[in-house]
């Protein structure tokens, strides 16, 4: 403990069970388990130097960002010496460059900063979700975050140029690179992008910026199933290709619990189903609002549509963007959901949800699936209420069952179990379920060459158990 | 050799010289090596019972596909019992999913069979470089190739869904999944996108399609400069965003070239730089003419551009394309050139292009600057041609010490020596002279947890000298 406060000072060590409350608990308070102390470094070296006292100390490091995040991947699990690495102090913009559309950020830095940091030299960093004012830098690139514009600008893989890492041994790989190609090997930064802290720890990214958008087109629009409004995001990808930058989905259900639910948030009609889209451009004159009307048109002319509404204003376009938002909101005042985050391949979306529907009725009866998502990513979050005036605490085991039988129903179509929020510890089950043994052997042997006493976030994707087979899995067969 | 004939059969090896010789030389005739045979399987089982033979045997597997890499990564070495294993007689196209807008193809199928397939369901595959005819899927993949059209598309790795891969030891990964959205630890197939099957066999890829292109615009304009030719790319950028997806560069003297020494391509005015851009979209009513006219117009009267050809007929638009295309040809006729292949970030280029042509000016005088590459991507073909009237064989060992210096000139401005082409044999000393020794480290790390052995493609980007150290980058600080 001296040895860690003389690396980091009073202020970045903290002890007492009252401050170390808030980072040993994760957003949803899922998981809670102690931690020996948080430590706060300010810069690289200390983060370094941290890293290299707890390997020599045989003690595990959990970093941690905003802590956000939806699957417990950033607090202590049970049973284990580890302390909570905080990047909150590390939050440096480092620099901006226009000219070469990158932007070099510490891990600590929020969502926000970089975002403002963008505008402020007129260019977009387009990554954009719901807790952006709290989730850090380092744990998006480390989850490897998604939310509304994945579709036209890539999830946070797609934004990271180059990023700075410490090892599990305390060495430092100094990849900030500004490139768009560079092919010279292994591309190292993809063994940190979305392995959440397990193989190393970032520290600051180089990230990818665009030019800024200058005119938006946004409509709300009722379609007459799911599979309405999987032809409304193929004809759009085919008229507007670039430009159509957000495509959610709510299903009907989801959208009239909002308006129970939420005040002032109310459909302009009723519809089975709905799709939020949106078009973008950096070019003031893009005739946006002619390409979404053609669109609409053609979309009512066939019977997809049943009806829409294309905002005015930028005041109409947040309303419209806040019915997709609230649903979460009115989920909580429901008493809860269990809650899903799978992808299908794009054609068998409407399947799945019929599926889906099916399959809450016939075996959780009373529950009610409430399903949304992002469209164009094949992304749904298949959120499934409990019964009418029960809460999520009522469901009792039967939270376990719902999980598992949602995400093997994804998995059965070519799916997956997580499409943006990662395995943490809440996953973990799943993964060790459903993964082929040749992918866990793989990463595996990953892990345990670049980690192999473990200390780096451990229980988190890979569980303890038999994680780091001697041999790999390069030498069995 | 009884039992490789017996999985693989009596055609699917070669044994005599006269057969074996067109897969132990690179396309470029740089490097030579003798194989014990040349292996030919027919599925995946059969690269896998290839290569638990061979590991048996401790012989080496060199992956080849089309055979048209620039850096003598698909061929043997000097020195190693090693066998050549040729994905072409396995070419099929497993599936093409329009509704699902992915395909999926085994490694020997040559780029055009995968853009043809795609545009018979009316999709884009995007992928489009001057070797398309007869490079292979499992060597673009290995090589994360590039081309004209990365700056819109992203280069094979962001085309990539996913891949089926024979490992090391003969296990087969089956990843070939479809999603766009996968966040369950780490994602496995960036372990073999561009690291050139030194870590495993690509068999199979299920790529990305998009929407079929209905609509073009394509110009190309004289510019007064290379920071003009810059400031043409941000504002087509700004202004055309996702419909921006080929902006090449084409310096004055590189033009001359052609006019000189190819017939019937000469371009329609003098000027000391070129760019050659153009727009396209999936909409048939996108206006990109008027975009592009609009550019222009902005850029003659900033006085960047001094003329300006659009072309008005897709014979005008190939032979626009065609003076791009022509410049290694070109290179042929004048005695050929010392090639390279640098990055350095879009802010640098103008700057690195000054810096190129005083480079040779001082150290090599009488040799010429040949530059040209893609201007969207930082990527700069500086090609170095020897003096008037004599050859690259003349220049004897000035053409490694061309290299050196132009690589170092690229590499002291954070830019890269290979940003397309790759490593293989002829960039592994440039690997091993301006990489950290941390990420030489986390290379070899990878590929000793993975090949311990080092049977797969050896002395390709990590030379053997000192590739596999015991205890890998994990133990040591």
């Amino acid at each position: 403990m001296a040895a860690l406060r003389s690396v980091v000072g009073d202020a970045g060590l903290l002890t007492e069970a009252a401050d170390r409350a808030a980072f040993e608990s994760d957003w949803r308070r899922l998981r809670s388990n102690p931690a020996l102390c948080i430590v706060l470094p300010r810069s690289t070296a200390e983060v370094a130097a941290v890293m290299r006292l707890c390997a020599d100390a045989g003690i595990a490091v959990v970093p941690q960002g905003g802590n956000t995040g939806l699957v417990a991947g950033a607090v202590p699990v049970a049973d284990a010496p580890q302390i909570v690495l905080s990047l909150r102090r590390m939050a440096a913009i480092r620099t901006v460059d226009p000219d070469d559309d990158s932007l070099v950020v510490e891990a600590g830095a929020t969502l926000v900063a970089v975002q403002e940091a963008a505008a402020k030299v007129d260019r977009l960093f387009p990554l954009s979700l719901a807790s952006e004012g709290t989730a850090q830098i380092g744990g998006l690139v480390s989850t490897n975050a998604g939310g509304l514009q994945v579709l036209a600008y890539g999830s946070m893989r797609a934004l990271v140029l180059g990023l700075e890492v410490v090892l599990p041994n305390g060495r430092v790989w100094n990849g900030l690179s500004t490139l768009r190609k560079d092919n010279t090997g292994l591309d190292l930064k993809h063994l940190f992008v979305g392995t959440e802290g397990t193989l190393g720890i970032v520290t600051a990214a180089c990230l990818r910026l665009f030019p800024a958008i200058r005119r938006r087109a946004t409509a709300f629009v009722g379609v007459v199933d799911v599979a309405a409004a999987t032809a409304l995001f193929r004809a759009a990808q085919a008229r507007a290709a670039g430009a159509l930058t957000m495509c959610e989905f709510v299903a009907g259900d989801a959208m009239r619990l909002v308006a129970r639910r939420v005040a002032d948030a109310r459909p302009p009609f009723e519809a089975p189903a709905y799709v939020l889209l949106e078009l973008s451009s950096p070019d003031p004159d893009a005739p946006l609002d002619r390409t979404l009307e053609a669109l609409l048109e053609e979309a009512l002319e066939a019977e997809r549509a049943m009806d829409a509404v294309i905002a005015q204003s930028e005041r109409e376009r947040l309303q419209l963007l806040r019915l997709r938002e609230e649903i979460s909101e009115a989920e909580l005042a429901e008493g809860g959901a269990v809650k899903h985050d799978i992808a299908v391949p794009l054609s068998r979306i409407a399947e799945t949800v019929a599926a889906i529907e099916d399959l809450v009725a016939e075996r959780f009866p009373g529950c009610r699936p409430n399903i949304f998502g992002h469209l164009g990513d094949g992304n749904l979050h298949v959120n499934v209420l409990p019964p009418e005036g029960r809460t999520v605490s009522d469901l009792g085991d039967l939270y376990g069952t719902i999980t598992e039988a949602v995400e093997a129903l994804a998995v059965a179509r070519q799916g997956t179990f997580s499409a943006e929020h990662g395995v943490g510890q809440m996953r973990a089950a799943s993964l060790a379920r459903f993964k082929d043994p040749v992918d866990l052997d793989l990463m595996r042997t990953v892990k345990h060459a670049l980690d192999p006493a473990g200390r780096l976030n451990p229980g988190k994707i890979l569980r303890a158990e038999g994680t780091i087979p001697r041999d790999g899995a390069s030498s069995g067969r």
